[in-house]
């Protein structure tokens, strides 16, 4: 008999037919003979409707008190669906994120997990119950009810997963699994049957609506094997786990974008100490996020620096910039916000050069030109137009015989 | 600077507009200089739109699921109320039944407060916080969510105010008072200053309308008085009390009447000690809640036993009792489910025996008949045909002069 827990989302348990079928989902798991412990999302739109009837009374509803209001929302999702589970006659029990011993501190709308006091949940799933928890709350040791903020649901899934030291935590979604590529922007793309926790995070954006990457992290902090399944279909979803086989390293394993990219460039900057600080210190105190930073080789002490940050923050961004780059004497200082991101990832891909040469060259065939290039120990990332995106995801998919399932490629690089 | 508890109902919060006029309401109040707890119930038909939910998915929800999922009504209003005193410039917070430490048994829909620990609530208030409470709920000392029962949140707001020694209760609704008579019978009705716990009590169905019983009862026991007044006018409302004045004594404070009787007769029942135990047992047993019961004197040792029970309990008690009637050599057993009841009331009457003479000439006069005759300390009681009741309310308050002030009535009796 092992322990798993799963993680419905709001869109599984949109309505009472949709809690019904999740219900019987559960109800599968617990005829294996597995003690079962679900963490559920709010029902459908609940919590922008709550959010929305806040702001209808005070533009500044406050955190504390907004939290307090939108944890209702996985309350009523995690009674209705104990509820349904009792009328297929299994014994369930709800359990609000407090009574689950979700701990966390007290920085509202957004608390950080400090531990888990699972000591009830262990004696409810002891009692032959499965064990409904509402998911995106906790409790501050002042018995302050906190919301965990974006992926919070797939964070209290995955805690919950490691601090009763459970077999598996299956993310339950709408999606079957993760893919080569996203599967809107490349119709051929593969279900990858496993894949590690750092390129997990490395697939960006596409990863994240998948599986919220502060849940990756903390599977990858308990090495807890945390599986991605639809809600609905018997598919065998992507297991997101550590100890990736020999087999599958050294190779591309799937293909990442980005189009949410601005690029800023200070031009002609004196090349000494403390200048890239100096640009992007001010930048992280406004909360600006700097994702690429690229330097240009020094030509005769004159460099160029250049970063890339979200296409809402580039304004603001700019506003900073441009009188530091007045006041350190660069030459011009140059804004593009029609960028996008491309990447391939792999775990250990960058032992073998081959794959970068690959890459630049399948995109100089199709015209597309690079306008900067970052790498990491398992991603290559190239910054290109924003137009050539879809292209770009297209033929790294081709090139890199992501169609085709590992053990049948031909050799590569 | 004292420190008052208001209560606010269901439709007194039912959308964003009346959660902001019920907030300017309590800021009136804390620009007095009092200090304010405030309790609130869910918004409008939350509570039965959660109650339609939960039975979609299951016709026996269980009532702990269903307690924990209805407890969400309150947290909601609760902090939309809270945020609605922070937009008018007002420290404010919000907390659960449980955050409050209305501690309950384990009474599952219709817990009963055991004890309240304060000590979160007085704390809330030191800070200068208005303190806003969802009613209607609490815990058990295993943590688990329960709720009251019927009028769950007038006691909330009672038990709260005798725990922190408050000045007073006002039960804030949308009637702005108590009247000699239901002012929907008898438009002459008057508004009472005050009135007596217990005369409160004997108000019976009007009464309970205005404030539960469980509340009056609750603030009986602590001495504590209870104002029941309107949530968006300035008028003075009716103060419940326990030391009525002594010019208010031995007058009819008020008029009432309740259109739920019906009548089981057994005729015919030898008397001896004994049988009206062997008819009633069995009836309390199966839930059954029996009002008025009358012994006619006997005459040859034969008797009959007369007693009223709700409407809808009478099918069931008939099939009870018949047996039970054959059983003990009863002649007959009959029913009339046809039946009201008028009442009047005021402290003290009985001791003056006028009352009831005045009380069954105006309805003789009016060619009522009466069928059965009960009276109180406080009440004197006629069971009369359902289709009269209108009209002997209307003659009891004429004939009493309840429309005029107490001061100017005539010498009564």
């Amino acid at each position: 008999m092992a322990l798993i827990v799963q993680k419905y989302g709001g869109s599984s348990v949109a309505d009472a037919d949709r809690i019904k079928k999740v219900a019987r989902r559960i109800a599968w798991s617990r005829d294996r003979g597995d003690q079962v412990v679900v963490v559920v999302s709010a029902m459908g739109d609940t919590t922008n409707d709550l959010i929305e009837m806040a702001y209808r009374i005070n533009k500044h509803p406050g955190d504390r008190e907004l939290d307090v209001l939108l944890s209702t929302g996985e309350i009523v999702s995690s009674t209705l669906l104990a509820m349904a589970l009792k009328a297929l006659g299994y014994e369930a029990i709800s359990l609000s994120g407090a009574q689950a011993g979700i701990r966390t501190d007290a920085n509202y709308s957004g608390a950080r997990i400090e531990r888990v006091e699972s000591k009830r949940v262990v004696r409810e799933l002891n009692k032959g119950n499965i064990v409904i928890v509402a998911g995106f709350q906790g409790v501050t040791d002042d018995m302050d009810i906190t919301t965990l903020g974006r992926g919070g649901s797939d964070t209290t899934a995955v805690a919950l997963a490691a601090s009763l030291d459970a077999e598996v935590c299956q993310i339950c979604t709408d999606v079957d699994g993760v893919y080569t590529a996203d599967p809107r922007l490349v119709p051929k793309a593969r279900k990858l049957t496993e894949i590690g926790y750092e390129e997990m995070l490395e697939l960006a954006s596409y990863g994240a609506r998948v599986l919220h990457p502060r849940a990756v992290e903390l599977g990858e902090l308990f090495n807890l094997p945390i599986l991605v399944t639809s809600s609905f279909t018997q598919s065998s979803g992507t297991l997101i786990h550590g100890g990736v086989s020999m087999e599958v390293r050294n190779k591309v394993r799937s293909v990442a974008y980005d189009l949410d990219v601005a690029k800023i460039t200070v031009v002609g900057v004196p090349d000494r100490p403390g200048i890239a600080v100096s640009i992007l210190k001010p930048l992280a105190k406004a909360g600006i996020s700097v994702d690429t930073i690229v330097q240009n080789a020094s030509v005769d002490k004159i460099t160029d620096l250049t970063f890339t940050v979200a296409k809402s923050q580039l304004a603001k961004a700019m506003r900073l910039v441009e009188p530091i780059a007045k006041s350190i004497s660069a030459r011009d200082c140059v804004s593009d916000s029609k960028l996008g991101k491309v990447s391939i990832i792999g775990t250990g891909m960058l032992n073998t050069p081959g794959y970068a040469v690959r890459m630049f060259s399948a995109l100089s065939e199709k015209g597309i030109n690079i306008q900067l290039i970052t790498t990491s120990e398992i991603r290559i990332t190239c910054i290109i137009d924003e137009s050539r995106v879809e292209d770009a995801v297209g033929v790294l998919h081709e090139t890199f015989q992501l169609e085709v399932a590992e053990e049948e490629r031909e050799v590569s690089p």
